[in-house]
């Protein structure tokens, strides 16, 4: 098969593996698809995908597929976007089941980003005579996991910051006054962030200020209505910098969604609330703010692959200011809201020198809003 | 002819009056095609376009055209984006060589915008027995000359505000210090700006902080040679608010480009610049700022079509707050420059029912910057 079937192939894959972006937490996205080699050219005979944690694995579900068509793996070539798995999970080795499956060649998208793992899959397979292809669309593998592969490769989960500005960079007036700067197009958009992710972080003021309950609610989320069940089945994790305890009993987010993590000075029970939810003590920085840095390595003892941050222009400037942003989704209203307003992110700098430079990757109309994704520059730009 | 012949060569009548972008001031961009109807379909047998005042206009310049050719007008059509004028002005009337030279039928886009003279030049081709159709795609015609068109019908000049920021909406540091925001591409667009303006309106601050030129350079416009040459050879006037008399007889603006026009409490002597000077007493407003409508009349008295106003967030809020911007146009850059930068626009507001809604009609890339071209919302939207 040549390059260009590899691509063909992969990208089918991707698509399959997409189809769990809102589901598999905290395992990765993927996809798998089988291929014979037929005298018209080669076609796709079995597909599979991870739907969610617990079930069966992309390979796996891709091998049923194929069984229960009545055909055999014998000569086929399995194209799956990760290294298939080599240890005994919730689900049996894939690279086993492959094996197993008679396959005559794999063609994968990338290793596992585990570096302790990394290799030992491909080898398995390697060891029983099928021949091993890849890395193929490496870079558009990894971009449908930077959650999962950050949290391996570097212990840290991907995080997103989430904000609402005016065109003039606003959040909000002086006085606080800002609901609904973005219309009903962009709060779906929103959802559906939240729904790919397996944390939300905000800080008390915001839970005081909007009382918002920081859920996945199905029918906002703007999808087909059985994978928005599916997406507001798994409820991320909401997170409150609280170091004060003011969260009130009352407050809707103890209320409805999934489970709750207080990140509290002193930790106070809150064994009552209709949620599951924990109180957390995060040690301080000398500087007195929180260190922000050991609540994403809590968030990854959690197995938190994307972590998005919806907060006010504190602490989402404190995450900018930590370096600890790997995104910035900004929806963008028309409207200008004056100089007295909010800043979009509480940041203090004084000199051009210490701007941040960002790559801006998207930019998008979503109704009448603008959404602008942009990632801090890999290498300072000279200006 | 049907009406999908009208829009093709209305549409090519538009395309050539395109090519006076940069040279008409302070006429308008005008094109004109001259059809004639064969047996094997209607054609385009010649064209002309009005390149700079005191030269033919479009119609002449296609009758010229035809007559290169040795071909009379005798049955044709004429299309042309602007109602042909009917006055004795540098050139005949057009309307009178339309009828001289026999054409059958004329097309038009949009009637004079001028309310005292609107349709007496159709009036003149109907008293001769020419068939009259129109107008044939006006908001596409109308989108040639905002500041034209303007003039005529308010009397005053269609008016962009040009700014450069950071995503986070800031144009400078605290300090002042902001050169150089956005790059190269940006800057070559920001003088194809200036090139199709009549005027750029400035502050003395702005011209003792950065000592800009504020002329349009042939060789930064990123076009063609003859078209850039043309282009720099119309310097827009530079007008400079500077009421306390603080500009310097070095400054760089005053060495080159075209007319000056500064705005002075006491009216101050500059005879001896390189460049023609021009200093007028603008009336004060009551409430101690300038009267900028009043400064707009007195542009419109110098026949001024398109102003652009590059100025700093002050001057720029100004124009904002008295309700003068018809267009924002905004370069943002990929950085963040943080909450204690300076301002997009000096506008203190309150209240969210303050805001000013914005229209964004265009978005798009620019080398590594993005463009914002944004208009004050028609209807106030309810949020």
């Amino acid at each position: 098969m040549s390059s260009a079937d590899h691509a063909r192939f992969m990208a089918r894959a991707i698509q399959l593996a997409e189809r769990g972006r809102y589901t598999t937490q905290p395992n990765p996205r993927v996809g798998c698809v089988l291929v014979a080699e037929r005298e018209s050219g080669s076609e796709i005979v079995a597909e599979g995908w991870h739907e969610k944690a617990g079930s069966g694995h992309a390979e796996v579900n891709a091998l049923a597929a194929l069984a229960a068509q009545g055909m055999s793996g014998q000569g086929l070539t399995a194209y799956v976007t990760l290294e298939p798995c080599n240890h005994q999970g919730r689900t049996g080795p894939c690279s086993q089941a492959l094996v197993d499956a008679g396959i005559a060649r794999l063609v994968y998208g990338m290793q596992d980003p585990n570096p302790k793992v990394a290799g030992s899959g491909l080898t398995r397979l390697l060891s029983a005579g099928i021949e091993v292809v890849g890395p193929v669309m490496e870079a558009q593998v990894r971009a449908l996991n930077p959650g999962f592969i950050k949290r391996m490769e570097l212990g840290l989960p991907w995080v997103r910051v989430k904000l609402a500005m005016s065109l003039d960079g606003r959040t909000a007036m002086a006085s606080g006054e800002s609901q609904w700067i973005t219309g009903t197009e962009a709060r779906a958009d929103v959802q559906r962030l939240r729904a790919a992710s397996c944390a939300i972080v905000t800080g008390i003021d915001t839970v005081l200020h909007d009382d918002a309950a920081l859920t996945v609610r199905a029918k906002d989320l703007g999808l087909a209505a059985d994978l928005a069940a599916k997406a507001a089945a798994r409820q991320p994790l909401r997170v409150v910098l609280d170091r004060r305890n003011r969260m009130p009993q009352s407050s809707r987010l103890l209320s409805a969604g999934g489970e709750v993590l207080l990140v509290q000075n002193n930790p106070q029970d809150y064994a009552g609330s209709a949620v599951p939810v924990q109180s957390w003590a995060l040690p301080m920085q000398q500087s007195d703010g929180l260190d922000l840095k050991l609540l994403l390595e809590e968030l990854v003892r959690r197995e938190c692959n994307e972590v998005l941050v919806e907060a006010g222009s504190r602490l989402a400037g404190s995450f900018m200011a930590a370096g600890l942003v790997d995104e910035l989704i900004v929806y963008m209203a028309p409207t200008i809201m004056g100089s007295s307003a909010r800043p979009l992110l509480q940041l203090p700098l004084d000199q051009m020198a210490e701007q941040r430079k960002l790559d801006i990757v998207d930019i998008r109309a979503v109704g009448s809003d603008w959404r602008i994704t942009a990632r801090p520059a890999a290498i300072a730009k000279v200006s």
